[in-house]
Formats: structure tokens, C-alpha cells, sequence
């Protein structure tokens, strides 16, 4: 049975807005606004109103389903949590400010939950004995809280936040991998059911830990994190993780004859001047950046058009911290200040590591460490050593993809929903949860933890589906399946058509929205646009003559005519 | 569609304990951590468990099904609030330290919502702006915190609960009548669906104000509430609310010749022990009482077996503060200490008032105001003078009903698990919110609020039913119609048998366990009645002989013995 909500613009709370409120900077969160499915409470914090909630509602039922589907258990842990088992795997210590910590009356510390492993974790310990209960994977569809530094950008990365979350125990890696991949194909269905289009992408694991990590991303040319994708076999990572290869045969030509050359660049500093000055393109010039890693200094050079990746660094060396150095060690190393670093003639023995990107040009053009000086040296020139040749680079357009070695990167932008993790023992070990496995031997549990943004798929189909007029619903998420337009409330039979149709629809279990509001077509054609509802039907002029009604289709904005039966054919279908 | 939730008990997580945890004070609690549907995270902290979620979600889905139908409308609100708006109304004050205030990186003052009349009037208004709006009535199924000051009783009263709690919005108290009526019966209608045994009483607004309330409380023993319930009218309210009825034809008879007279009663203190002492019913004694109320002092009289209302006191003289005079007022005023103290030879004017009670009292038993002294009156001697007749006293069995006159009121324990409130403009005069209504004046907006524990109908279900084996779940909340037992793990054709009356049972959407635990039958049995579930089939030695099943109800504890067609007819009818 379908929930008997109201269904009449004239009785539901839909106070859409002629003029985006200054507040929103991105398009979902503006539209949310101007179609009234959202207000704002507080910093960070938003209501839903009707139809707000019924779209997150629908993301929750299609996600709980699949989940169910998996063998996954549902669960609701509470929001608020105690700081002890924080405090036990670390993180109270480690976890910035985004952790909302609370004092409770009597001063015991918590915090309200922006992610469950830590008391999901302490339940599995207490409510599972035997090795014969395992694997298993629990999930929950709640609100955490992220206490964000500068919440913008609306239900996209808000405080407050619907999540759901699911995390997996097992006794063996094999078992984790099983279970992995089964979220790996039920995150594909909940995003295919939604009618999103989406990528998914290698990760890096970051802060949570663990062994390997997938991205979900919703593709949407406003989306903040940057995708590149293979042309050619599909592997698809993010730009800070994804391998770039380099044909090798290109290694180091021996036969460059260009001569090793002093070139006078009176003011320049950056990259782009130079590129101006010189006339010739970043990708032919070497970039020189000195780094404080761990307890050392290292130098490395990287292509001019490339970005360094400061993950990929800490990942290549193990390194605990990256940081630039500071003019001073700089100085000390080079005998200049930065903008004239180079590899060749350093003042201080320092170890000099390049990106593979390099080894295509044969030709470097690099910082002479000689005030407004650079240096034209060809690659073979052994006035200084490269220790070893490493990716530290974004992968970028027209990069080779690393696992094909074939095909070409692509770069898109995407907004991160969801993320698959294997977190193996990180957890289990601080938190010395073991178990006895069927050898009788003690053993950490290992885990799986698997994230879906709910509110967040909310504002990320919105970047990914609309137009100047307002929201363009994907039909499964979509409040209502369809709105009836009465084109004058002034005209009993249109009111009475409207009706008919409107009861006709709702007895055949179609969730449809009437829009019996006293105010012009106008204005309810610009609301309907602007709310998305995929299909809309005008009660109007053809009906008078005709007794027909006009479907207007939201996503392509063709019109058509049909008859009663055809209508109802067309939502049964 | 059913949701593919596990069905089957060797998959699921529902740890069952043998013995009842220490912690746990009520039978509700002992059940739900016993029946595996519960896990404490922190004090006043609960994880549902599959099996306890299920429940909470039932309920959920009956208050959403039947709050839709009235024409409410579903909102959600974010769980943490700012300070402002408590601020506006004076509750951030004035609540106590049950509020869990929260403070966020910046310093910024929230609170996680116990209520929210607050961000709702403040979300009215700015998302209403006619009074054509109205009247509107919101709702939400959310957390709401409580910072208890010692959270005990699991789910009856934990810190992080769920409510459905519903603000109405109107421009007449007429409007507000309506919808408060349309509430009563939804929740009628909620509680009947529930499968519960309910009183609805009339209520004390208290802290929260308004003009009128509605408590709907489930019966049962061990409820913490007491409720009278007229035989006759059947009239019922809260034993602090319920007026009682005295007949005045009785109120003084002229003709009672006792004559006055001191007693001596060495070292008697309490009414119990004055009436062991004399050997006469405490009914036929008057307790006299001082207190201090507001800035004066006044006694009031009542009769030894009746319980002081200070409620109705405190309504009767709308008084702020009431509390009992201390040893040196009462000494002031009556020359003794408690123990002795009476209406007669005052030694300090003093106001007397006397509930209605005492008017079936011919013969006064008081205390004399001299040590170990009491004192033998007529009710018509006027050696003191009684103010006012009035009615402070809870009433009780046996009480005359202030309503129909004529029946008594038979008292009931019950636990409170809906209330509704008419509030009138107590919020939105103090937060400013008005609306210019039909005749164009601008008048605070009227509102009313609605709230239904939804996690506290899982312990009050609990209480109200139970046996020593465990939970007996009404058909509407149980987490499952009914339970397979096969009886024998070791047994091929038990568990084909079990197997394939599952999956018959399972397509025709019917919510089945399945218990394939290669445990004892004995040990299925103790859990399938612990956890409560109505309908148990057991696939045992009648399935064998005669392709059968037994069937247990677990309500009524009889056994039948089905073929496959009345199981499904049983369960599809």
C-alpha cells in the first residue's frame, strides 16, 4: 500500500521561492531552497519539508531494500556515543574538530557519532561469541554529525547528515573480499535504481585505515573532486590515486646533442611566466619543489603542467608528514630563495627523486639556483642524479592509463556518495576485539566498512540533473510521479476533470500531486519546473474541445496529448 | 512489497541471554536485553538489534499510516538546534539540566531537541505567509534526547529516544479544536492498530503550558502512573487530575452531640500509628498540614487515608511555588512541633482550608497543638474556621466521580505513551510569530502539539504483556507473524519440511522465521517464547507420521495440529 500523503499543492508545505537566497552558492542547494523541499535551521543544519523528505525517503527505501537483499541486517545505534570507545581505538585524540564532543550532566564525555566504527565494533565484542556467527554485516540508515569548519553548500556537506552506514566482520581476508564485493554490486544496484549516472573509483583509504578502498561518484561537471577514466579498458580512480604510465623505451636519449645553457629570466618565479617568457609550453619545463618528509629534506621535480600529489609522496616513502620546507631550508640547500630552484649545483647534499612524467622530455629547462637564472640541460647530463624515478603527480586528459597501458585518461568531475572500505584489523587490534576462529586460534576480527551519503545523493542529483528552470528528478527519486496542472480554478469542469483524473491515478496506487492552487498556469508550469516532477499534465483548452489532456515530459520538455486511458496506461507501464 | 529481510535464526543477531543482566530494574528491560532485541551502548543508550528494530519499525509505520491519513504532514527536523531559538522562548533558562546543551567549534550554543515547539514555531514562521496556509499540522518520527539525571528502565525512559511528536498551526481556537479532536482519534486509532489495552485521562498541562491535555496511557501493572476510570461514566483521568464528588447534603450535621474532648496519645506522631492507637480507620482522622505558598503561610486539612495533590493546589490558588512550612513556621504558627498539629488554639492567624473530604467527617479527630495531645471535635463547633471547601486530594478507589455523580472511580496503573496539548499562543507570543488573519489583524498564531513515544510503546507493550517465559507480542508489532521450528538439525526430512514451508510462506509475503540452529528443540522452544514471537510451528515426530504440523499460539500457550493448507489459510486469513 502506498502512503496515503497529502497530495494537493494547496494543502502540502511547498514554499518555493521566486529568487535564490544569497546563502546558496551551488546549484543543488539553491534549487532545494527555491523548490521548498528544504529550510534552514542553523549553520549547517536543514529541515526537510514534505517533498524534501519524500526524495530522501525514496533514496533510504531503494538503499534498505538492496541492503536487505545483500544479507545485510539492519540495526539503529544511538547518535550520541560514549567517549571510552573512542578514546580506546585513538581516535577522541586524533579525530579533529569535526568530532562533536558533548558533556552529559553529570560531565561523562561523548560524542554524537560521525561514523560508527568504534561502537559498532564494541557491540559485535559483546553480542557475538562464536566464529560460527560470523561473517556478518551491519547497517544502519541514521543521522550523524560532522561539525564542519565552514558549512556551506546545503544538504551537499552539511553537519547534521543522513548516512547510511554498514560495517562487515569476518575471520578471514577471503571472507572480507567475498563481502566487499557483494557491497561493491549492491552500491552499483542503489545507484542504478536511482537513476544516477556515476563512476566508480579507486581510492586512497586516508584517515580511516585499512587496505583498500573504492569511491562511488555521482558524474556532474559541478562535482568537487576530480576522476580520470581509460578510454579504452574503463579503469576509472581519482585523480590522487590513479598510476600513469610512461613508455620507457623513451627513457634517457643519449644522442640529445642541446648543450647545457645559462638563460637569463630577470624577475621570473613562477612556472606560467617562465612558460610566457620563454615561449615555450609548462609541460617542457621542470617544476623544482623542496620538502620536509618525516625527519629529512628531499628535492623533487616534477613536469610544469602537472600538479604534485602530496598523498601519492606520503604513500611512495611511508612517510608520517609532508610538508613544503620553508624559505630558510630552502636557501640553505639551493643558495637562492624559490623561484630559481634547480636540481644542479646545490650547496648541501639533498636526495632528488622525479616524477615519471619527466622522462619524456629530453630537454629540461629548470631553476639554475642562481638568481633570476634558468638552466637548459639535456636529460643525460649527470650534473646531478635522480635517486629513483616515482608517480607523484595527478593523473590528468591524455595520461596513459597505468593498468591497460593502452588507453588515455579522461578526466571528469564527480561528487563522492559513497565509499567502500577494507579496513582489515585497524580497529579490531586497537580495540582488542578478537575472536577464537575454527583452528581455536584468538584472532583480531577483520572488518569492511561501506558508506552511502543519503542526504548528500539528494544535492548530488540535483548538480547532475537540471536546468535553468529548476530540478530535473531521476523518476525513482522523484516526490510525486506526476503533477496535475488545472489550468483555471475558475472553470468547474476543469476543477472537476482535474479531480477525476487526480482519484482515477491515486486509486491505482500512482503517487500523484494535484496542483489545485487559486494562481495562474504560469505560475504553476514555473513550479512544476522548477520542483522536477517527471511528467506533467495540463487540464486545459484540449480537454474542453477534446477531453484530452497534455503531458508535458520534464526531462525532455516535449509535449504530447493523450486520452484519459492513455494516461493511465503511461504511469501503469 | 515485504522487505528480503533475514528470516532465518541461524543469520540473524539476536543474541538471547538464560539469565536477566543485573542492570536491568523492569520486566520490559530484562525482556528486551533477554530476547536479544537490545544492546546498552551507554547509560540510557540503546543499539535496536534486528529483531528490536523490527518492532520500533512496525510501530513507526502504524503512527506514519494513520498521522498521513489525518492529514499531517511529514517533516524532519535536525536533532541538534540552535540556542536562539530556546533563548526566544525562555527555555533555555528555565529547562532544566534534562537539556543536552552542546556547544560546536566556534563556540556556538545548541542543544540536542527534547521537544521542538521551538525550531517548528521559528520554521511556521518563515515558511508560512498566509493564514489560507492554515491550519497545518506537521510531524516528525525522530531521536529526541532527554539528559535523565539517572536513566534507568532501558527503552521506558532512556536518554536518546524516538517520538513522533506533531505541532498544529491554526488562526481560531475553534481550528485548534478540531485538529486536537482529529489527534485524539488518530491516536485512538494508533493505539487500537497496536494491538494495546489504553486509557485516555485527563491530563495536567504542566511545564510546557496551554489551556488543555490529553493523556493516552497503556494499562498495566506495573505502569508508573495511577489513573481512576469511572465504572459508570467511565470517565478517566490521572489520580492527580480526577475531581471526586461529595455529597453536601451531609456537609454539617448541627445535631452531633459529641462533645470535644482531649485525648492523650504519648509519643504518637503519624496518622497510621494514631489509628492503631485508637484503634479507629484512618478515614475517620484529619491530617493537618502547613505550607508555605508563595509569600504566606496557610493549613490545610484532609482526611488520614488520602494523598496530598500539591498540583491542584498550586491550580487552585495559581499559586508558583508551594512547599511544606518548615519545623520553626509550623512552630510559629501552632505552638508544637508536626506530630501534634491541629486547626484549633493557633497561636498565629493562619488561613484554614479543608478538602472536600473531611464534609462525610461528623467527628473530627485532630491534633490538639499541645504535645502528645490530640483532640475530639464536632465538625460543627467552630472553635475553628474553615475558609474554604476544596478539592486537593488524588482520588482514589472508591471516590465518588465528579462528572456523571453517580458511579465510583476504580483506580488503574498505567504508563503514559501519548499526550496532547492544546498551547494555545504560549509560544508564539513569547517568539513573536503572528499572521494577519481573514479581517486583516495580525494575531499570534495558536498552536497545538501532539507526541507519541514510539520506543516506549516497546517496553509498555512489554509490560502490559508478558509471562515468565517471556515477550507476547500483539500481531501488529511482533517482528515476525510466526516461527518454524524444526526439531531436528540431524533429520533430512525435518528440514526439507522446514525448509520448504518457509519459502511457500515466504512468496506469499508473509514475515516467517525460520529456526535452523543446530540447537535442541527445548532451547528453540525457550527462545521462540522469550522473543515472543505469536505463532510457533514446530516440524517434528506429527510431520513425520502424518505429514503435519503443530501449531503453538503463544498468547494462549494450546496446541493444534495443521496440514500444510491450514497453515497458509491460518496465516493469509
Amino acid at each position: 500500500m502506498v502512503y496515503l500523503t497529502i497530495m494537493r499543492m494547496s494543502q502540502t508545505l511547498c514554499p518555493t521561492l521566486k529568487e535564490s537566497p544569497r546563502e546558496a552558492e551551488i546549484i543543488s542547494h539553491q534549487l532545494l531552497l527555491r523548490a521548498g523541499f528544504i529550510k534552514k535551521t542553523g549553520s549547517g543544519l536543514y529541515t526537510y519539508l514534505p517533498m524534501g523528505l519524500k526524495v530522501l525517503r525514496n533514496i533510504e527505501k531503494i538503499i534498505r531494500e538492496e541492503m536487505d537483499k545483500s544479507g545485510a541486517l539492519e540495526v539503529q545505534l544511538p547518535a550520541i556515543t560514549p567517549a571510552e570507545m573512542w578514546k580506546a581505538s585513538g581516535r577522541w585524540e586524533k579525530y579533529g574538530k569535526e568530532l562533536l564532543r558533548i558533556e552529559d550532566r553529570h560531565g561523562n564525555e561523548f560524542c554524537y557519532g560521525p561514523t560508527f566504527e568504534e561502537p559498532i565494533t564494541n557491540l559485535i565484542d559483546s553480542a557475538v561469541q562464536s566464529y560460527k556467527q560470523l561473517p556478518i554485516n551491519l547497517y544502519q540508515i541514521t543521522s550523524k554529525f560532522r561539525d564542519e569548519i565552514r558549512p556551506r553548500f546545503g544538504l551537499m556537506r552539511g553537519r547534521e547528515f543522513m548516512m547510511k552506514d554498514a560495517y562487515s566482520f569476518h575471520t578471514t581476508d577471503e571472507s572480507l573480499n567475498e563481502t566487499y564485493k557483494l557491497m561493491e554490486e549492491t552500491y552499483i544496484k542503489i545507484l542504478k535504481r536511482c537513476g544516477l549516472r556515476f563512476s566508480i573509483v579507486e581510492a586512497d583509504n586516508g584517515a580511516i585505515g585499512g587496505s583498500g578502498s573504492k569511491e562511488f561518484m555521482i558524474l556532474a561537471d559541478t562535482g568537487e573532486d576530480s576522476i580520470v577514466r581509460c578510454t579504452d579498458c574503463g579503469y576509472t580512480a581519482n585523480t590522487e590515486t590513479a598510476n600513469v604510465y610512461y613508455h620507457t623505451e623513451k627513457e634517457i636519449n643519449q644522442e640529445n646533442n642541446v648543450e647545457k645553457e645559462y638563460i637569463e629570466t630577470p624577475g621570473i618565479k613562477t612556472i606560467q611566466d617562465l612558460s610566457n617568457f620563454l615561449n615555450i609550453p609548462k609541460k617542457d619545463i621542470v617544476k623544482t619543489l623542496v620538502y620536509d618528509i618525516d625527519e629529512t629534506t628531499i628535492i623533487l621535480l616534477l613536469r610544469g603542467d602537472k600538479e604534485i600529489n602530496e598523498i601519492k609522496v606520503k604513500n611512495h616513502f611511508k612517510a608520517e608528514t609532508l610538508v613544503p620546507s620553508n624559505d630558510e631550508t630552502v636557501y640553505r640547500i639551493t643558495g637562492v630563495k624559490p623561484g630559481s630552484v634547480g636540481p644542479v649545483n646545490l650547496k648541501e647534499a639533498c636526495l632528488i627523486y622525479a616524477d615519471k612524467s619527466i622522462q619524456n622530455i629530453q630537454t629540461l629547462i629548470v631553476g639554475a639556483n642562481k638568481e633570476d637564472h634558468h638552466l637548459k640541460i639535456p636529460l643525460h647530463e649527470k650534473d646531478f642524479e635522480i635517486k629513483e624515478w616515482i608517480d607523484i603527480v595527478n593523473a590528468d586528459t591524455g595520461d596513459i592509463c597505468d593498468t591497460c597501458k593502452k588507453g588515455t585518461y579522461e578526466k571528469q568531475r564527480g561528487i563522492e556518495v559513497g565509499h567502500i572500505f577494507k579496513l582489515g584489523t585497524t580497529y579490531t587490534e586497537k580495540m582488542n576485539v578478537k575472536i577464537q576462529n575454527e583452528k581455536g586460534e584468538n584472532k583480531n576480527i577483520i572488518m569492511g566498512c561501506y558508506g552511502i551519503g543519503v542526504s548528500r545523493i539528494v544535492a548530488a542529483s540535483i548538480e547532475q540533473n537540471h536546468d535553468h528552470k529548476g530540478i530535473i528528478w531521476p523518476h525513482a527519486l522523484s516526490p510525486y510521479r506526476g503533477v496535475i496542472l488545472i489550468s483555471s480554478m475558475k472553470d468547474n469542469t476543469l476543477i472537476e476533470a482535474g479531480e477525476a483524473l487526480y482519484e482515477t491515478l491515486k486509486n491505482k496506487d500512482i503517487d500523484i500531486l494535484l496542483d489545485d492552487r487559486s494562481v495562474s498556469l504560469g505560475t504553476k508550469f514555473k513550479d512544476a519546473e522548477l520542483i522536477g516532477i517527471p511528467t506533467q499534465i495540463v487540464i486545459g483548452k484540449n480537454y474542453l474541445t477534446e477531453g484530452t489532456y497534455e503531458v508535458v515530459k520534464r526531462n525532455e520538455g516535449n509535449k504530447s496529448v493523450l486520452n484519459a486511458t492513455e494516461i493511465i496506461e503511461y504511469f501503469t507501464n
